[in-house]
């Protein structure tokens, strides 16, 4: 048994998650870092409960074999959440704390806007959490304050850049991009070799440029219209939904209507996610494309001369934050990516130090945004295909109260009391739901994995209820089906859950995906709308551009990634259970060339959440003695 | 002498910053903090070369005695900046390496804008270098990050609340601001008793106002024209300076002009700057005033409920950052405030704890931004005012160059050649110059401290215009004059300025203030306009406006913060040497209440800076098989 393991004393009924989180003082993470085998010079400590384990571990493992993969999705989601984050950690609290397997969990590093909005925070809950919680869930290691610095370092750089375009000639900007030094020579640097060779120009004297070739390489021309690169910032502020910009005298009239996102949502997160190592984040960030030329051709951040910068902004940022849970199993948390306008998976990176550090025979356990149709399906088609790893077994989460909404219940709105039916027992509305659990089996199993369905126990369940969902989902194909109480109980809660997996990571298939990528944009859309149960796609005019757009641009290669909303298998959220026979509408479609997948969108996306009422940030504050955070939820 | 101390190698030519920086291996940082005596309680390691030094520490060491306290200012500069940072840096690598003396140098942390734009780093130069410069330059510990999160939440919250009270009767808003609990309850919170003991209203169950306290308590009723608080950006982004924000459909035609200032420039920057403990910064950050009610009252951060989450997001940035220099002394690198319109002084928490650090005998080394007529006016007015420490010696840095400008030389442009006027001997131009350095020694002296010049020698300075300088300053007053080669030389170079300034330390007297708190705003505004030359102050008629308001608001025991060009003692910047009798111009007056300052604007300040055509982030990129940083600058 690891050292590090931690016996918890469970209260009931469960107190508050940061009361949870308080009572337990946590290790120095350099106990755990120990427990895992890795030596100072492996990782960096921030403060003393988070260190950054460095990506050369890679390297450094590189002949090890990697543990069993697991990821956990789920069935579509009440608003409420069905508890996949807190199944993530305690199911790997069970694995570590009492089957005595190493084990690592791999969680999303949150945004902070929803931690003062509405949501609050998002280390788990009850007695399956990550601690320190208010460390977990602010600031962190400064990642997606880095993913902020850099977007908008490049967003600086390309009004300005089109600022001075409009104002300078020629030649007076090819002067100013390649000035001469003390003895008046000029010459072109790195990344101005990258857009050289893009233009096709092989000459490396500035001077022997035609004027034709200063304009090419000088002139970006970038089609203020079409540049969808916007500006973030990680705080729920809804007026920076759409504004203008460049109203101050100085910038001579050049406005421009724009908006931020909140950072989550930046194409720089979605890089740090799928990038593999340091190499590969430089290039990912170098190709991400911002819009087009007026010609219409994709300007780069490496034509706009930034690339190399955002890396340096990033470089930190690329290495996992590890933290433990209440029970002293370790996490790496890492990156956060939308689950819809991206892939909401934490990052690739993370996973591959994880596998390496617990070794065959032991077990990481990532999560995978959004219920399955959405989260597993990107992990599968987009994250598994840039990382090469193959996952063994699948959790799928699913609670009697999202079965019985999809098997009829009444609508179920955050904040506002749950309907009756949901706290009583009716054996034929879960039954009827279980066709929404089913479909995401069988979707699930065609990848080749094992599935294991989890129910997360609520205390107003009845057991026919559960033992219904049990037989739903073995019926469906499921490798097993278990009862869960790990918010109640910590691993304890989740010991069976963790037999059953253990069970399923043998003797899988290899990984099939869904779609192969030397199809065409639509075939690829259309394999997975298939999937949700659609009958066929609907393109807008402006979807059917875009994908002509792509097509010709040669990005069509690239993997698809559906910004759909996650409460439905359909477009439409209030469509429960397992509907088909609809038409898919492809409203628009866009793309992360950098980070690597074209996203259609099925409905309309927030990007930028806004603050209610009272957001949260009423009840937080610090008591000054002790120097805690309070009122953290 | 101290275990730490690293012997120099030193080539000359002196080799580029980047180059000198990443040619010695930083000691790891816990070395240099045993060597302060601190234990690993005492501080927080981020990464192998920085640690966040624990507020704590300032009480463990309560009983102990302060060590001497330098401040560095300068004479007026050129644009090309005459060495301050450096001259603090060297000094304290004499006093240090080469003295034997306990020092800690006190740093402000650069903002990344100018790193990634014109200006570049901002560690020192040369062989007085603070490492690792990279991470000096980029994300330090996250603090500026903080600042810029703590200062967008506010921002966020301020115009949510005017959406949300423009759509909602009173009645609906106090029910939202207090929710009943499970039991029915509603209840005020911690930061609602703080409004409504403003308010006047003593009553303790939200159910027992009466209509008009409802109204009062929840209503705040945001002038949306009074609104001062901007949102802001590490990243100079010029074309964020002037904005129109709201133009989302969601927001109803809320519309409303604002911009964005560069990180550097939020009031809680100035807040960790001044602040001197956790509850003074809880505080601090819910007194910062944000508009005015229509009815004219000034809204705090705590009226809007979000004065703890500020101090939530700020309670790591807190606690200064231990560094290394070249010579493997001890820096400290906190707060970087604007030296206009805030400032300009590193933190009082990292001086006192550097003070403490060192311990009698010891030597913490500070730095105020810009000429001495303006930080170190505002070390002594503000600062000191609300840290309670006296100086004892202050380090005026000047250059023959400067010098000779201010002596009438041609125009100094950054980026453009020298005159020749600058690197040929011209004793004449450079002793009709020492009248700016004379006026900044007097000036100084009247604080009670004893006055060191430090000459910053050029390759091209000659014997005879060093001698001129070293005369006019001891004619001056100064207490010594000293030529220096920190920059060629490292420690070495500084320490006859070292042995000097240990001198200089002994039998001062007590600090004595420009001016006493109880007067008027305009008396103290005049008695600063008074030290610049100035023979009388002329206010506009919306300077005169806001005098009015805030004496009215019970704001006018501040201490003042002048927004003065730093390039002249007058508003005129082309005004050189020692300009009186001019009458100088208040534009317009603001204030930071929560930092603890009213600022007079003399002339327009920039506060968001802009790229040029080839700003400095081409030239960086990372060596993705090192991982080392290149072409930082």
């Amino acid at each position: 048994m690891s050292k590090t393991v931690r016996k918890l004393q469970v209260a009931s009924p469960v107190p508050a998650d940061i009361d949870i989180a308080n009572s337990v003082e946590p290790l120095h993470i350099s106990e755990i870092a120990q427990e895992l085998n890795l030596s100072p010079h492996h990782y960096d400590l921030y403060g003393k409960y988070k260190a950054k384990v460095l990506l050369s571990v890679i390297d450094e493992l590189k002949g090890r074999g990697d543990g069993y993969y697991v990821v956990v999705g789920g069935i579509t989601p009440t608003p409420l959440g069905e508890g996949k984050s807190t199944t993530t950690v305690g199911l790997c609290q069970a694995l570590g704390a009492f089957l005595d397997k190493k084990v690592v969990t791999c969680l999303r590093q949150p945004s902070q806007g929803p931690t003062f909005g509405i949501k609050g925070g998002a280390a788990g809950g009850g007695y399956s959490q990550v601690i320190p919680m208010d460390e977990f869930n602010l600031h962190l290691t400064g990642d997606i304050h880095a993913i902020t610095a850099a977007n908008n370092l490049l967003a600086a750089a390309i009004d300005t850049r089109i600022f001075h375009e409009s104002t300078q000639s020629d030649k007076a900007l090819f002067n100013r991009l390649c000035p001469p030094n003390k003895e008046g020579r000029r010459s072109f640097n790195d990344i101005m070799f990258t857009r050289l060779k893009k233009l096709g120009i092989s000459k490396t004297n500035p001077e022997e440029l035609t004027p034709e070739e200063v304009k090419k390489f000088a002139r970006l021309d970038i089609n203020p219209e079409s540049i969808t690169w916007r500006r973030v910032m990680d705080v729920n502020d809804r007026f920076l939904r759409k504004i203008t910009i460049g109203q101050g005298p100085e910038e001579k009239g050049m406005v421009r209507e724009t908006g931020f996102d909140i950072s989550v949502a930046s194409e720089i997160m979605a890089v740090l996610a799928l990038t593999t190592s340091l190499s590969d984040m430089r290039e990912r960030l170098g190709k991400m494309v911002i819009g087009n030329s007026k010609a219409g051709d994709p300007i780069t951040a490496d034509d706009i001369g930034v690339g190399g910068a955002l890396t340096v902004l990033m470089k930190d940022a690329i290495n996992p934050t590890l933290m433990q849970t209440l029970e002293g199993t370790p996490v790496l948390v890492h990156a956060g990516p939308f689950a819809n306008i991206a892939h909401g998976n934490s990052s690739i990176v993370a996973d591959k130090i994880a596998l390496k550090l617990v070794g065959p025979d032991g077990f990481v356990v990532t999560e995978a945004g959004f219920g399955a149709d959405i989260g597993t399906e990107k992990f599968m088609n987009i994250k598994c295909r840039y990382s090469s790893l193959t996952p063994q077994c699948v959790v799928i989460v699913a609670t009697i109260r999202a079965l019985k909404m999809h098997g009829g219940g009444p609508q179920v709105v955050a904040g506002k009391p749950l309907d009756r039916a949901y706290v009583t027992e009716n054996v034929a509305l879960v039954e009827a739901g279980c066709s929404n659990l089913a479909r995401h089996i069988s979707n699930t199993k065609a990848y080749g994995v094992n599935v294991v369905v989890s129910v997360n126990k609520f205390s107003t369940d009845s057991e026919a209820e559960l033992s219904a969902v049990r037989n739903a989902a073995l019926a469906a194909g499921a490798f097993d089906a278990i009862i869960c109480s790990h918010h109640a109980h910590g691993g304890k809660g989740a010991v069976d859950l963790g037999i059953a997996v253990q069970k399923a990571c043998e003797n899988v298939q290899p990984l099939r995906f869904l779609y192969p990528l030397d199809i065409s944009i639509k075939e690829k859309i259309e394999a997975i709308a298939k999937s949700y149960g659609a009958s066929g796609v609907e393109y807008s005019e402006q979807a059917e551009k875009q994908i002509e757009m792509y097509s010709k641009q040669g990005f069509s290669h690239l993997p698809i990634c559906m910004a759909k909303t996650q409460y439905s298998f359909s477009h439409d959220a209030s469509e429960k259970g397992a509907p088909s026979g609809f038409v898919l509408p492809i409203r628009d479609v866009r793309a992360s060339i950098g980070a690597g997948f074209i996203y259609p969108l099925v409905g309309t996306m927030s990007t930028m959440p806004g603050l209610p009422t009272r957001p949260c940030f009423y009840d937080i504050d610090l008591d000054t003695a002790t120097g805690r955070v309070i009122g953290l939820s």
